[in-house]
């Protein structure tokens, strides 16, 4: 250790997200010591602790010749206060780069290779441009089934992991991208009201208006620690939990927002991402929904058959019972688009409302009823039947508001402050929608970060409407983002075909 | 405009390179009222001038609720002074980044899709996090043959370009990865003194310790404006300059900061990047000095052919005359590595000194020569003879010296403050130098940032030594540096190998 990398710490208070700044004084000892420039990469140090950060070099008196600003996140890694004394030093170089480099080139990366990389993503050593070109260079087709399986059990192995006296831990996911398709709390109600056990850990939304964690997280805390999932379990055996709360496989979320900032969710990172939170969550026996169409993820049913096939090799590979069931996504699903929207439709289904949305319900009971199957408890074919009878007794629903309650306690979803119709502009039948373009009216209002914002959604394919009635109203909570999302309503063509 | 997207700007100082970094408070109106979330894109302008920068959110007092902090880079981008009234915005969706999407899931893309992204590039629309994601979907052989045409000519357009009055314009360029390789300096002294018009433009070091500019900087300013550069032509018919200070292919300096930070340079960026600048600047023959061996960027003879066709398929579509000689890579030309030292070598070789060094006067010869019969300056096997004649003369070191002079004036290269030597740890014969790991040595001395930092290199292959005997000297301007690169020095197996 040498004197002038011993700077004084000091808490800037600038939020850069999950990447560590630091900020020393151009002039200050260190940098000439050492040579350190601009955005260089360098080991951060108080006691026993240690992070990677970027640095900014500052060439004005916001900070003192002996100081070391430092980010947000950086503070909170570091557990720093101000005038912490706190080392800075070069950085090691990372080997693992050289993985991605051979992978740009062509090459299979071995297990060892992407265990390597994803113990560097999790550790913080890599920048966002290491990030994105990871993604980038993985992304697409360009992973085999082999470097799947190892990313899979390299994220497995990233986190920590739950076991359960339980031998039968059933689970559900869906392949994202229809939006409004949010079956889990329905389904995760049901079977643990029939006695099954489904601790179910989701992510947060990528490029949708809503996650299953944002729109549950409307109605009861789901950023749950083990213990607390432990408990959850224990008490009412199911649970609707955020996967991060529980430190299962952090490195999917930090990939996650590289992911957002590029628009990009593929392949190989898709199938790791999902069984590596089941693996780590404990489940043994998983449905997957897949839904295909024209608008959603999976274009075709070529697509959803090719992604099965390979989703069920991984998940083989790493010791999971899986069956995937392909379904239809050439429209949304239920009314509402954005977490409380959404959260709103649940429980209409669960409370058996005659108005509540007969598509989400009927999918509901799809899937609860293959899981019913896979697991053992119903008979072949007579899984739907057993879903339905425990919906309709209103059993399921008790099981909702005792298991939110077990997390924290139950809110009721609200309506955010602002709201604006929009209209049929002639009389016809729906012929067309684009589920792309839907999502990205319900993100632009706000959704998921506001979790009132959002649409309702009034006009699925087939619907004859008339001229000036409602084909969907869009929830806001600023004033700036309705006007932002009114004005790409009115630039954008085809995102409802009337005729 | 509204009222809330107005802030009062404030110059920060903070260096974050060519990112443009906004910083608004948590609590300020614009936040609330636009939805805006750290790391967010926006849009900033101040009345007609306007750039894209990334929002990094400040929860302490370091702002006021109405302040807009921006870095350097956004300061000089605006032209901002401290209280300037600046507007922040949503930035409308950048179309371009599904092209690069599309090239992830193996489309090719057209010329259109390249030059918006060549355009969004250069304007400053990319985050680091976009321009790495669209280096690693182009690198590697992912580029077909017509996608380098187009990139290279919409890297042309992205910047100016040199219109001369002589119909031959002479040039040469290396493919890097070959230390001390430094010929350029000798031979537009040759040519010029013979009368040929050759406006040298080079790019700085990727992963090399000294590019061209580097080193020529060392000895005269490179960062020339087109008058500059068109005024020293006038004068003396050659010049050496640095490509982006007569803002040719700009867009190729923006992407070789991300290149440099994943140390990722390939095919078909590397041929865009050298024709481009040379189209721009101008020139109509150009000599291709490859060399291959088993430790520089081209591995093997079949690498070199290749590349030397995909090169001159992509020349001829540019219109340029364009010969690849294929050369000897096997060890570094010269002795000195780093700016200040390669400078010192061309220095030896223009002034006939008796210890200069032999492989770099006869690398020079021969490229001096090809280009004088590729030019028709000299028939056809006379080349070699004739720029010998005007070496030997001291001519081509009067022409070298009247070029610095017409460029700013000439400046001598110095020697770094701290020297070490690293001695031969038995006697044998040298069998074997890993240029990497030498020029890793030549980086971690601190070049080509310090200029004179590097290494002098006095052990080639086939060269008996005894123990105790200097392989080679390290030179650095800080101690920091010195005790980095020795800690490296004696961990590293296999820089030279003695038998």
């Amino acid at each position: 250790m040498k004197f002038w990398n011993i700077l004084k710490a000091r808490r800037l208070g600038i939020d850069t997200q999950k990447e560590h700044v630091a900020y020393v004084r151009a002039d200050s000892h260190v940098i000439i010591s050492e040579g350190f420039e601009a955005l260089a990469r360098v080991r951060i140090k108080k006691a026993r602790l240690s992070i990677v950060a970027s640095l900014h070099i500052v060439h004005s008196n916001l900070l003192s010749r002996g100081e070391l600003g430092l980010s947000e996140m950086a503070c909170a890694s570091l557990n720093v206060k101000d005038g912490d004394k706190i080392e800075i030093t070069h950085l090691e170089p990372l080997v693992s780069l050289g993985y991605i480099r051979a992978k740009i080139y062509g090459k299979s990366i071995d297990d060892k290779g992407i265990n390597e990389i994803v113990d560097d993503v999790v550790k913080g050593n890599y920048s966002n441009i290491h990030l994105s070109s990871f993604i980038t260079a993985f992304a697409g087709a360009h992973m085999n089934l082999n470097e799947i399986i190892s990313l899979t059990k390299a994220m497995i192995r990233s986190g920590d992991r739950i076991h359960w006296k339980e031998k039968v831990i059933v689970d559900k996911h869906c392949i994202g991208g229809l939006p409004g398709n949010r079956t889990t709390p329905i389904i995760v109600s049901i079977v643990s009201a029939l006695g099954l056990t489904m601790p179910k850990t989701s992510s947060r939304a990528i490029t949708s208006p809503a996650g299953t964690a944002d729109t549950m997280e409307v109605m009861a805390p789901v950023n749950l620690s083990m213990e607390k999932i432990k408990e959850v379990i224990g008490k009412q055996g199911g649970c609707i939990a955020w996967g991060s709360g529980a430190n299962l496989s952090p490195a999917d979320d930090i990939l996650i927002r590289i992911e957002r900032a590029l628009d990009l969710d593929s392949e190989g990172q898709l199938i790791a991402s999902v069984l590596s939170k089941k693996v780590a969550a404990g489940s043994t026996h998983l449905v997957v929904d897949m839904p295909f169409g024209e608008t959603v993820k999976l274009r075709s049913i070529e697509a959803a058959n090719h992604l099965k096939i390979l989703m069920e090799q991984v998940g083989h590979a790493v010791g999971l019972k899986l069956k995937v069931v392909v379904t239809d996504g050439s429209q949304p699903v239920g009314v509402g688009l954005g977490p409380s929207l959404e959260a709103m439709d649940i429980l209409a289904v669960l409370k058996n409302e005659n108005n509540a949305p007969q598509d989400l319900k009927e999918r509901s009971l799809l899937l609860a009823g293959e899981l019913l199957e896979l697991s053992g408890y119903s008979k072949l074919g007579k899984g739907y039947e057993n879903a339905e009878k425990v919906l309709y007794s209103g059993d399921a629903y008790k099981k909702f508001i005792a298991i939110c309650n077990a997390q924290g306690g139950f809110t009721e979803p609200q309506f955010a402050k602002y709201r604006h119709n929009i209209l049929a502009p002639k009389s016809g039948t729906i012929q067309f929608i684009d589920n792309r373009k839907i999502s990205r009216i319900a993100k632009l209002a706000g959704a998921p970060d506001h979790p009132s914002a959002g649409i309702q959604f009034y006009s699925p394919v087939g619907k004859k409407v008339k001229k000036g009635e409602v084909l969907y109203t869009i929830f806001t909570e600023t004033t700036g983002e309705l006007e932002y999302v009114l004005q790409y309503v009115n630039i954008e063509k085809g995102i409802i075909s009337v005729k």
